[in-house]
């Protein structure tokens, strides 16, 4: 028979998928907007936020009056705390691409600095590992998390690489360039802070599943890479 | 009659007053090293950051054994999921030091592009804040809280203050000083980023002694500033 609670710890879920869709989304737009020098769709991304940050505090809300409502014991606990852990870290992702849109608000009237290849790429990397990191916790899936861990390295390097390009190629060669390409720096960073945030997660769920500290310890994982 | 939690309660206070000690002094290490070129230093600042997370998850468990003994009503139960929160700030804080001290060890060998001022004063203005901010919640001190909200726009003046005129002054005029002023001008963000990080704890604490939505809603406090 389901308990009551479960059924409360279904919403909790379906809550914070939404959350990881609301971000998803905003890192995709945030990115579009690059491209495509869409400075509405950017300010559009920075109106949304009340959404991401209303849905927030309710999922909050939630999960402190469903602790003082049912008293839950270790594991349904420990999924609850995780979950506003995790509500914590998604509000963080939508920050971030409020980050990005208001960085591109800056050049979006300055011509490209050449066609955006890397930064996209990278974007890409950001928006399925928060996909990924979120189905890992809604599925208790813990070979899903350390995949998410497992990714972070790649995201460092092509964020190393961006940065390297845009000071060696284009900031010291033609520093006329600079002010725009300090803002695709900044946008690069941004995205790799996004995949950092994924492996908070994944790392909060591999906690809430074993029990076992790999937070701050990912070298722990080194038989699964 | 003090009650067993209220012991335990304390113990937690303590504890996140240490995870403030010990962000603060990351903070301080971390321009000190860039200030005087001391890479042991900021090698020092990376290996110690072990110890934050050391406590950051000795603190987690500790209110998720609160809960699950004491089984907590109302103030408590606000208390110590606001604490775990809290937590998870500090030790972001902690991380970012910790950037700064990687950033740090890339430019370390070169000379400083000039004498640094305004960055150990936003570092200054970075480290006071974790302390009123920790203090705000130690105390349930919500006027405190504001004072730190109330000084988030004066960090960010500084912060495009400073990357104005590395952009403007260095790397446009002389683009020979752009690898080491791009991470002047990450650092400056970074410290930024701690503050957003205090005020968020400013917000927590409001929110846990009012219960009132006062996150995303800053302008609420504008009376007080």
């Amino acid at each position: 028979m389901e308990r009551h609670v479960d059924q409360e710890l279904k919403e909790l879920k379906t809550d914070i998928l939404k959350m990881g869709s609301f971000a998803e989304e905003a890192i995709y737009k945030s990115i579009e907007a690059l491209k495509n020098r869409e400075k509405e769709l950017a300010e559009n991304i920075i109106d949304s936020d009340m959404n991401v940050d209303r849905l927030e505090l309710a999922i909050d809300e939630k999960c402190i009056d469903l602790i003082a409502r049912y008293q839950p014991m270790a594991k349904d606990l420990r999924f609850i705390t995780t979950g506003m852990k995790i509500n914590a870290e998604l509000e963080r992702i939508a920050d971030i691409a409020v980050d990005i849109a208001q960085r591109t608000i800056e050049i979006v009237d300055k011509p490209l600095l050449k066609p955006l290849v890397d930064i996209p790429k990278l974007a890409a990397i950001a928006q399925n590992m928060v996909k990924m990191s979120i189905d890992s916790f809604v599925n208790g899936d813990i070979e899903l998390a350390k995949k998410v861990l497992s990714q972070d390295p790649e995201a460092d390097n092509l964020r190393n690489l961006i940065h390297k390009e845009l000071v060696e190629d284009y900031m010291v060669k033609d520093p006329a360039t600079t002010p725009r390409a300090v803002q695709l720096l900044l946008i690069a960073r941004f995205l790799e802070r996004i995949c950092d945030h994924t492996t908070n997660i994944a790392e909060d769920v591999i906690y809430m599943v074993q029990a076992e500290v790999v937070k701050h310890h990912p070298e722990r994982l080194k038989n699964d890479k």
